[in-house]
């Protein structure tokens, strides 16, 4: 089930280019129908589409051997990093190589003194902020899996605590990328601000490997702060839970990170991880700061929340109930697809103007209480971003249907209040007519004539984003 | 003087295709000299070079009719705001017609729930503040120049204020272009995240006019803070004032502006505005947020002064007092060039990892110590962005000699720190050499290919940022 995939006509890899794989791989290059599959799957509900061969790569230079050699037989290359991505962003709907990150894992260095570090493309970011913990540095970025760096930059990724520290657009200082034309590139240098020519950073972040293939990521990051502390809170309505974050946000208050979960998401989340927190619209906070912020900011939200129809402010300074509070909320989406034995989860995400959140949550949340499954709301609402989580018995094409158009409609909405189809999925295969309507034609089509332009050949990641 | 203009023999603009423009834009199209030496001049040292026609837009329509016309003909386009930028970013070297944007001036909506608005890119900063200050939201990015936000957008400036709110590649939600084959596009919708395909709007943002013309420019927006102190401290030593900052910023302390001055500049800007500040190494801060918090940022950031060296720990909530500061701040390019009679001022600046910027500008301030000519120094410290104004004679050629001598060490330096030729004023003509040898020769052709698909006739402000 899922978005049909586009799988064009494929012929078989040739010997003689099999053989140049192997030359250059060994044992790291897979030809066997389990390896294939496990990269050929997606996480949520595209079909599977396998690659014909899997390559384990270890170095920048090997990455460039095997785009010359991709180049010179014409064959796709897809990169794959910890196969965390929802919007089909790495299944290879045209065959070809995937390129298997995960084992350059190495953190190749670590400046204090600079708050940043630069690392090889498949560090997870759980393995970064275990190594930083004891220099008294973390990297922010949390978009809830525990993804590599590489994908996280592939997909523009952001997460919980986006509001305060910014997505990977902002967290991203330099990236060594492999071109189609198979050069080895350092986008930019280490200083945090730069105005030299066209910003091939960014223009990196968020193309999904259909532009470069990313070896290794240079990162802005952060002091721990002296204070943490952690907030829950639930509501009677929605919207009084929105314009707490909202009311929040226009008095400055520098929140870390704010979460909602609606009733049903709350519901799946107890289920899921054995806690009784009530089952209404729920924030979840964090703060940081000095222990005299912290405390002031918490005093502040709190009187908001109450102002707002809140209830209890729940909040705390230790360690266990924040890391309690937020492994529930990382497991929101396996929880969601718990509450239904056998069943599949298809996230959806879209982003509007904040003030327009409110009334964007409310519609969905009515358009989706007529659903025949569940489909929870969980967002990160300082920025203006929410999930929906459909959650659909794989066997049912009716729900499938269904769930395509409450997708439809959620993302119509979010388009009608001048916000995004996606605000940290990235399009993959599951978004493209979407981003035609959000940028019309002629901004794909620039989009397009830069692919053009760099992949002549079309074989990174060909299909994704757009259609070509 | 200056950099050498590479200017191409140029052919006078055809009868016909002055009809056209005149069909077009009236009494807004101008051939007489004034006007194009008004507007082929630049700010600062690089030699004037007249465009054949200026018109005054008023709509991206005409834009879009402007660029089907100059396609036509064949003719180049060179956009101009405010004039204002220091690396000859605006200098029409093939000549052809300036479109000045600076009467596209009109702020189309401000959505306060958002925050954020949409101008035309000759609205100025200074307007924008002073339409939002009535309703309690400001727009932080602080060149010091009074320039348009088009024109910001173009170089990807920053400034004063950077440390806190980002540069332009931060603050911009969206823009609205005209691209050389004349379509009219949108790069993103408004939400604060977006993780729908290539970032056009990054992409844009810094590209000197060379992919597309800026017409309008959607802004994310801040509250006014509840409480604004400022603060000035003088040091014995470079090192003690850096190192205060850094000190600072790993503390976490959320400095909302802070510069450095030197000895040099500050004796310029006593002898300008008639202050009697120490004329001394000097930090300029300001600190927003609740009065608590503030009054917290100055105790610990007077504190860390006191512990490296620093003289009084001077701050103020009188907005008076902050005034006659920033404007101090705000005219050291002109209280340097005055520093001399009849002296013009070559600025130039580099951006460096942190933890390298005490020792760079030491090694900087050695060496300008040796100069024949003045050459004081002030920076955005806390973005590890600092600039140099050399205040030359214009009619002496070894003193040019002697500054390019003094810049190219000072773009090495940088460089050799893992830094970028350029933090905040771009490539234009002034940086190219360094930009290769920033990215080296591949990063810059990734540039030349994209903007050879862009814009295949190389009619958009040729000559910027690469050689072609």
């Amino acid at each position: 089930m899922g978005a049909p995939a586009i799988v064009a006509p494929r012929t078989p890899l040739a010997p003689a280019f099999v053989e140049v794989l192997r030359g250059i791989f060994g044992n790291r290059l897979h030809l066997g129908e389990a390896m294939r599959a496990q990269h050929g799957a997606s996480e949520t509900h595209f079909a599977a589409v396998l690659p014909d061969a899997v390559v384990f790569v270890h170095s920048t230079e090997e990455v460039v051997a095997l785009v010359k050699a991709c180049t010179a037989a014409d064959v796709p290359i897809v990169a794959y990093g910890a196969g965390t991505s929802v919007e089909g962003n790495a299944v290879p709907v045209r065959g070809g190589v995937c390129v298997d990150l995960s084992e350059m894992n190495k953190i190749l260095e670590i400046n204090p003194d600079d708050f940043d570090c630069t690392v090889q493309a498949g560090v997870r970011r759980e393995e970064l902020n275990v190594a930083l913990r004891d220099i008294g540095l973390f990297f922010p970025i949390d978009p809830g899996a525990n993804a590599t760096l590489g994908g996280m930059a592939s997909t523009r990724a952001s997460g919980t605590n986006a509001v305060r520290y910014g997505t990977m657009r902002e967290a991203i200082l330099s990236l060594r990328i492999v071109t189609p034309d198979g050069r080895d590139i350092r986008t930019s240098r280490r200083a945090r601000k730069s105005a030299a020519g066209y910003d091939l950073t960014r223009l990196m972040i968020g193309s999904e490997g259909t532009l470069g293939i990313i070896t290794e990521v240079t990162l802005r990051l952060h002091g721990i702060p002296e204070q943490i502390s952690s907030a829950v809170c639930s509501f009677q309505s929605m919207a009084g839970a929105v314009d707490t974050v909202v009311q929040a946000i226009q008095l400055g208050i520098p929140l870390a990170r704010v979460e909602i979960l609606d009733d049903v998401q709350m519901k799946a989340v107890n289920q899921h991880s054995n806690l009784n927190y009530p089952e209404l619209t729920t924030l979840f906070f964090e703060f940081h700061g000095s222990e005299h912020a912290v405390k002031e900011q918490i005093a502040t939200v709190g009187d908001l929340a109450r102002d707002n129809g809140g209830g209890e402010f729940h909040w705390s300074n230790l360690a266990e109930e924040r890391a309690k509070l937020w492994k529930a909320r990382h497991q929101a989406f396996y929880a969601a697809t718990a509450m239904r034995k056998g069943a599949i989860g298809w996230p959806t995400d879209v982003c509007v103007p904040i003030g327009r959140l409110a009334e964007c949550i409310n519609e969905t949340k009515k358009d989706l209480d007529k659903a025949s499954f569940p489909a929870p709301i969980l967002g990160h609402v300082g920025d203006g971003n929410f999930h929906v989580i459909f959650v659909l018995d794989p066997d049912n094409p009716a729900e499938q249907k269904e769930a395509e158009a409450l997708n439809e409609r959620l993302v119509q909405r979010a388009l009608d209040m001048d916000g995004t189809c996606t605000g940290e999925h990235g399009i993959g295969l599951g978004k493209q007519d979407w981003l035609v309507r959000e940028l019309g034609e002629d901004g794909v089509d620039m989009m397009r004539t830069i692919k053009k332009a760099l992949d002549p050949q079309n074989l990174f990641n060909p299909g994704k984003i757009f259609a070509d």
